[in-house]
């Protein structure tokens, strides 16, 4: 094998496999960037089993071939070539030469033989959306997915498609977190469940903006990502997700207005009372036109009152702050409401069309200790 | 206690003085931050025993009085405070209430009673140079000093003032790092062996420009730093130094001149072929008109010519690229000379009228690995 192609786009291409390249493995070849030239273009992949990505480099192709190499030797050694053009050459034995300007390395491959190309996907079930908001909506719910082993469903989000909504679903068991995104055109009822990790490797690598479209392909076992030049292909989490529908209630008794920054500065506070492991909650007391906001622990005590817009019952009740905190920090509305029914059932944050969900269940406490 | 500040002054203070809390102590006093507004002025200490800083802070005194605060607690409430006046009112047992706007907390603090004041230096031995001097020559000899805790003396600078010059000096048994300065004004000799720690601490919170002096007085046990508001007060480190001048020689058989860029690119790409804690040499062979660098290990081999001017013989020598990469980061001009006599002999990195000098011993290295 031996190719040419720049510096910068190497990189790039490097830059987005080494997501699919695991950080620990007892199979060395995982452990590999493939460069695969034997078909006419430079592809790169990598493949963890759960994941792989392939992505193709510009460049010239003087001798057809392939060898896997390192990622993390391979990754290192082109970030810090000079930004100029790189010749990547490959003898009988696989020693890759790379050499750049005057710097020459010999790094020794593999054949790559046993490595794992990605699977074929039919390209019958797809839809479309921006790359934008792809990695806005993962961002948006990735932090509400369980880190629960036994019960691998909590480790994925539902990807629901329905017409032409997407509904996008992260759950733990204290909260819940939904989006629906209106897609451009129609398509039949899908529903898989990615893994987090997937997803979070993903919103790396989509850089694209909300005029940068990108196509989702569904299969029975997989899904596909498929955008710029690049292909990501991920296996599902078996199973069925729990009926979110279910658990999601327009009743309330009481309905909050408030700003969110304000919120969001205030919970931030708080928390510095919080020392690392040691769970206390923050006790809100919602009055007629304010909402009192009030920390205790061995630390000291806090406590904050912002003014608010109520609807309904007044109300004391407790939440973990960190709840309350991730989800105000992905919402964008400057103005945000809050629906309670009473201190022992789940609030909602919504807005009116139900572009977001955030269910949050309270806390017990005692008022005596707060 | 009662005083009124704007929370940027605060926190400004806040940050200063912390470089001087211990990160682990058994005496909980120095954990803490002093607020002094006993005497007329608000002023912030800390002092671990061996740094000690205090600062003043602009704000209004209520009533006069003095707390100690947990260091880490107060600088986090602080940081978090909407950017507004904050009030810092102490009762009797020395609970202090933080209010800022809307936000209060409420936090235990000490009497301060048994808090260490800073020692009273006598202004008579000083120098002045500006606050960008003394942290750049911090900052172009920091990495030389060893971390060799049997040899105390390691683990400092050597300051020394002859006249209007003051040389720093670090070195750690395998390097020396030696830069001279330029003072307006000229002294009586001084000198004395600065604690590493204390440099890099202080090289933090001088953040003044070319324009902004600062006055450093010096006594038989201490060195104290005068900057705007603040005071910073050092043990210094017993002994004599290590006669610097008798190990810098100013004879050479082989004189490189070389870009300075192209050889720091190529030694830190030479390094990705060395795994962490496994040390391998950096193979130099010196010709007429070029330099080429080898480097040779289990991951693979690099090599690379950069094209140099030479005075002198040709020559082999290895290096730990390490030391040179540490020296060059810290040189400024565009082209550097080096200056050797023999592999087994020290080499120079110096400028003409050697504001720098920089020192480094070659390594054993057998030709026929390499």
């Amino acid at each position: 094998m031996k190719l040419i192609c720049k510096k910068s786009d190497l990189l790039a291409g490097v830059n987005i496999v080494s997501k699919a390249v695991p950080s620990k493995t007892t199979m060395s070849i995982l452990e590999c960037i493939l460069i695969d030239a034997s078909e006419g273009v430079i592809k790169l992949i990598a493949n963890d089993m759960e994941l792989g990505i392939e992505t193709k480099v510009e460049g010239e192709i003087i001798v057809a071939g392939r060898v896997a190499i390192d990622a993390k030797i391979f990754s290192e050694i082109v970030r810090k070539l000079p930004d100029n053009d790189v010749m990547i050459e490959v003898d009988n034995d696989f020693t890759a030469n790379i050499t750049c300007e005057n710097a020459k390395f010999n790094i020794l491959g593999k054949s790559g033989e046993d490595f794992a190309y990605l699977p074929e996907i039919e390209r019958n079930k797809s839809i479309n959306l921006s790359q934008f908001a792809l990695r806005e909506v993962i961002r948006q719910t990735i932090f509400s997915i369980g880190d629960d082993r036994n019960n691998k469903i909590l480790t994925g989000e539902l990807f629901e498609v329905s017409r032409n909504n997407l509904k996008v679903v992260a759950l733990d068991g204290h909260r819940i977190a939904m989006r629906n995104i209106e897609l451009e055109d129609s398509y039949e009822d899908m529903s898989v469940i990615v893994p987090g990790k997937t997803l979070n490797e993903i919103s790396k690598i989509v850089t694209g903006g909300t005029e940068d479209d990108m196509t989702i392909f569904f299969k029975d076992n997989h899904i596909m990502f498929e955008f710029d030049d690049t292909v990501v292909v991920s296996r599902l989490i078996e199973g069925e997700y729990y009926r979110v529908s279910q658990m999601v209630s327009k009743d309330y008794e009481t309905k909050v207005t408030i700003n969110k920054k304000e919120m969001l500065e205030c919970l931030d506070r708080a928390t510095l009372l919080i020392k690392e492991g040691n769970k206390r909650p923050i006790i809100i007391t919602i009055g007629d036109s304010d909402m009192q906001f009030k920390m205790n622990s061995f630390i000291g005590t806090m406590d904050e009152t912002i003014y608010i817009k109520k609807e309904g019952k007044d109300m004391m009740i407790g939440f973990d702050p960190k709840f309350l905190i991730d989800a105000l920090k992905v919402i964008d509305d400057e103005e945000i409401d809050i629906y309670l029914v009473n201190p022992k059932a789940p609030c909602f944050i919504r807005d009116e069309n139900e572009s977001y969900i955030y269910l949050i269940l309270p806390v017990n406490f005692t008022v005596a200790n707060n």
